[in-house]
């Protein structure tokens, strides 16, 4: 399976790679409910898809559904795990451990999607040495240290929007290859690609930025347009 | 200002409404930087979009940049706020008082955007009554008695996937215009709608999903894809 996915990789297209997530989401969800096998119909009932799309995403790695059975969950589950790097284990350190670093900290967020939470940073001294779910917090000022000591895939940044970029670039060059940015801050990888190390393989760290306060942003702005379709309110 | 905005509020695309919030953020760090005025080349590069798309962009709501002047911040960002409802002062509880919901009462996410938290609920025993940065955790038994009693428009899902179904079923049947998910489950605004109360104005809640774990498991796939496009890689 794995020589299958390689030769099929790289040709899914940005689209489908947006959906694996989601579709991995719910097979999740699926095999919590004890449903071991489903159509291409309900699972795109569930998604908000059509059936002939699911088909054709899951057509795109190899699974395949029988007529009159569906797919198999637990198969289709294993696969896209595989394709997902979930068996990868890769290996994740938080810096900044303030409220939403030690939630991340403490949820199984990380260990359920496989990668393995190897180190908390922050470079406040009346929080380092401090416990944060059972690991004690580093200093920030180890970082690169630590980094040589230790293989290290991602890093969770969680700390303050100021020192986002900064702290960004350090990781670049300490040739960390996944950045998963909760700042306010823009990490744009073609800027960070100028700090990755010579000596390293590819072109620079894959930034994946998730802006919490945009999302509420939107939902108000929603609620404030709905407001104003509909003069009766209030 | 209000009224030309309900004048071009509705023609807004899904497009421009999307980058809105990405705005407000920019035009906020800038102020934090103290910078007052911003050509839409610059605003643009921070932004990663192109300088046109910017003029385009600001020119759907009013904003006019002067030419060799470029555009006054403060004034953008008044009026980008005005537009995303950070005056209208949201009122929002929390559904779920566990890790990622403690954080995110900790923080300033909502203050900060003009949403107010009014209230934290949750259903263990263990938690009811305790302390959450300042304010009680009350009952999730008693949310319609709340409700009743106090306006409402946002409800954030914090609790577990397996009762996000439900309780987004009851929050639409109170009336709450709006669900900021963060559970691993799918809400459909078209279900939801079937539970809107009948004498409430619009159509039912706007929902608004974030899947942190599908950001995770985005971020994994794009590193695993990247290791198979460099085979020098290890």
């Amino acid at each position: 399976m794995e020589d299958e996915y390689k030769a099929k990789g790289p040709a899914l297209s940005k689209q489908v790679k947006c959906r694996l997530p989601r579709y991995y989401r719910h097979l999740k969800l699926l095999l919590e409910e004890n449903i071991l096998r489903i159509s291409s119909g309900e699972l795109a009932g569930r998604m908000g898809l059509t059936a002939s799309q699911v088909r054709q995403d899951l057509n795109c790695f190899g699974g395949c559904g029988q007529q009159g059975y569906g797919y198999n969950v637990k198969h289709l589950f294993t696969e896209m795990a595989e394709i997902l790097g979930v068996n990868e284990k890769f290996r994740a350190i938080l810096v900044g451990a303030g409220n939403l670093g030690r939630a991340m900290a403490a949820g199984n967020l990380f260990l359920s999607r496989g990668v393995e939470l190897v180190g908390i940073f922050d470079r406040d001294p009346a929080v380092i040495g401090k416990q944060v779910s059972g690991r004690v917090v580093y200093d920030e000022g180890k970082l690169e240290v630590f980094c040589a000591a230790n293989r290290v895939d991602v890093a969770v940044l969680t700390l303050t929007s100021s020192e986002a970029q900064a702290m960004a670039e350090r990781l670049a060059a300490l040739g960390i290859r996944g950045i998963w940015n909760f700042t306010n801050i823009e990490l744009s990888e073609s800027v960070l690609a100028a700090f990755w190390p010579p000596e390293a393989p590819v072109g620079g760290p894959s930034v994946q930025n998730v802006y919490l306060g945009d999302s509420l942003m939107q939902l108000c702005l929603e609620l404030r347009s709905r407001e104003e379709k509909s003069p009766a309110a209030e």
